[in-house]
């Protein structure tokens, strides 16, 4: 949700007591402005209860494209430091260290370490080099940047649960996230044993979400996730984004970019034909278009755009209905 | 699970009360042993509460390959009816039509008839034209065959089970299935909605299932299920399977043979490198061998090999404490 997720969404899923984030993405430079804009609007209709020192969101990194001085210098300054830090897709893994260590030092502790994986030997890997705070355990099914290769929090998630158990990493929370998008879902991983969820496709049909209305449009529109979206690199490939470590790739919806590159088109021709559609404003999305729109296979689930609270609001009753209606199942 | 769960898989399961299926799987010449057999051993030790002239076990079908006339024919002598026929992977969708009906006129109604589908258009479409007695919708982290291209159950659950309410088709039972094998995901599949769910790639690890030990002890010993299996067509090409229409292929545990074909090795050497191992017996199995092990992304789940009976007992025990555990997390 690379500066997608800004001030206002972050703050409303806060507001609904969630946990909103930011995010930074592929560089830093933008951290100040987040976490300032964030100060600002929380400053002048503050979320309650939040401990002294803490800015109530958290905020996003792509390690892999962003500067960890940088990222510490804005962090150490801020009279608030973010209430987490979500660390996602080094250069290589071990830089993770560096980045949790940074990140106690410059807020003082305040910011809680969440680092995201995607695989079970991964997840003990950074279990024990980084001491996590909370790790989060992505499935394939996410919009978005994440491993080509992995499985859905289905499997992938206990499997993870059960690892980290074992090695005596039990204590740590964990969050799962990749195709969850409802209650249902959210009953679902709580079922599986997560402490929480994280939903991002959802939110892009959130007013609150920076996005155009053609990108929010075929989020709407889009059905059957499963075949109407794929996990690619061509969409970063068209648009120039280089730099993602080789085992990740982005899933979002199918749109005449990839189904041109499908049937053999040279990349130049593509990426011409995908600056052409820039120019269209609204009408470059779709699956007639070829603006990029990075989403998860739930994106059939949402069909109405809705303020981010009222989403973070529904998803917990509804959760917790679907949760007693399938314990209720069993009689002994 | 062609010709892998045969009468004592399918009735154990049975017994246990769940439904226990038989795999007949690409030719119906099997399917008179398949239910004779079945039929013989529950005389031995039959099942209690069964309605008469149904025999307490379904059959599962993969329609490209059998011979429906075949199939209806041992349908028709048999003394007893199978509960459940398993229909699955015709040539053209519109063939399941003649498989659901002929099935119900050569079973008196007796066999009710469940269809595999993947995508929420496949779904609809079979809805509206077979009138299934259950819908089975299968999730991307499914061991053997299934749609090359498809969500996990997290989302494509849901999709399908909104889009048969709102076209009227509410009330078919639909079953989960892909990367569920033991508690938490039965859990997680009934919070989805789900009426109930499908093992597979579990029960490779019980004593009823007609595999090699090399088989069963690359299941044992697999983990990290989304970066050890993956959906290829390499094996079923190396193995001489053909037919499987091309909208499908089949998850399993990477090997030697995967790993080669990646590399780039041909198809004539990589296969003469499989007919090799064939010879090895059970060290043919393994990430080191070269035998084809159809399993989910849940495979590193598993951990023993356990009779059938007590997987579906503590799968159904262990569903229930956890989605008592996760509702219990909501205080109002």
């Amino acid at each position: 949700m690379r500066l997608i997720a800004t001030a206002p969404l972050a703050l409303a899923v806060s507001q609904a007591k969630g946990l909103g984030f930011l995010g930074a993405g592929t560089d830093s430079s933008t951290v100040f402005k987040l976490l300032n804009d964030t100060l600002v609007t929380n400053q002048a209709s503050p979320i309650s209860n939040v401990p002294p020192g803490i800015l109530p969101v958290g905020i996003g990194f792509i390690c892999w494209g962003a500067d960890l001085k940088e990222a510490l210098s804005v962090i150490s300054d801020a009279p608030l430091k973010p209430a987490a830090a979500w660390l996602f897709a080094p250069q290589e893994s071990s830089d993770l260290s560096s980045w949790s260590e940074g990140i106690r030092i410059a807020s003082e502790g305040r910011t809680k370490i969440w680092i995201q994986v995607g695989t079970v030997a991964n997840c003990l890997e950074i279990a024990k080099s980084c001491s996590p705070d909370v790790l989060v355990i992505q499935g394939s099914d996410a919009g978005g940047h994440g491993l080509a290769q992995s499985s859905s929090v289905v499997s992938l998630f206990p499997e993870c649960f059960d690892a980290l158990q074992k090695e005596g990493y039990g204590h740590i929370p964990l969050i799962a996230t990749g195709g969850i998008v409802d209650g249902r879902g959210v009953a679902a991983a709580l079922s599986l044993g997560a402490s929480g969820v994280c939903l991002g496709t959802r939110f892009l049909a959130s007013p609150e979400a920076v996005i155009s209305q053609g990108y929010r449009d075929a989020v709407i529109k889009a059905s059957d996730g499963g075949v109407t979206t794929a996990r690619t690199t061509v969409y970063d490939r068209l648009r120039g984004t280089i730099g993602w470590p080789s085992i990740y790739n982005g899933r979002g919806i199918l749109n005449q970019s990839f189904w041109d590159y499908i049937k053999g088109m040279g990349e130049d021709e593509n990426r011409k034909l995908y600056e052409e559609a820039i120019q269209q404003g609204d009408s470059g999305w779709g699956d007639s278009g070829r603006m990029t729109t990075y989403a998860g296979t739930g994106v059939g689930l949402i069909r109405e755009v809705k303020p981010a609270s009222e989403i973070v609001e529904e998803v917990r009753k509804d959760a917790k209905s679907h949760l007693v209606a399938a314990s209720s199942r069993f009689h002994d």
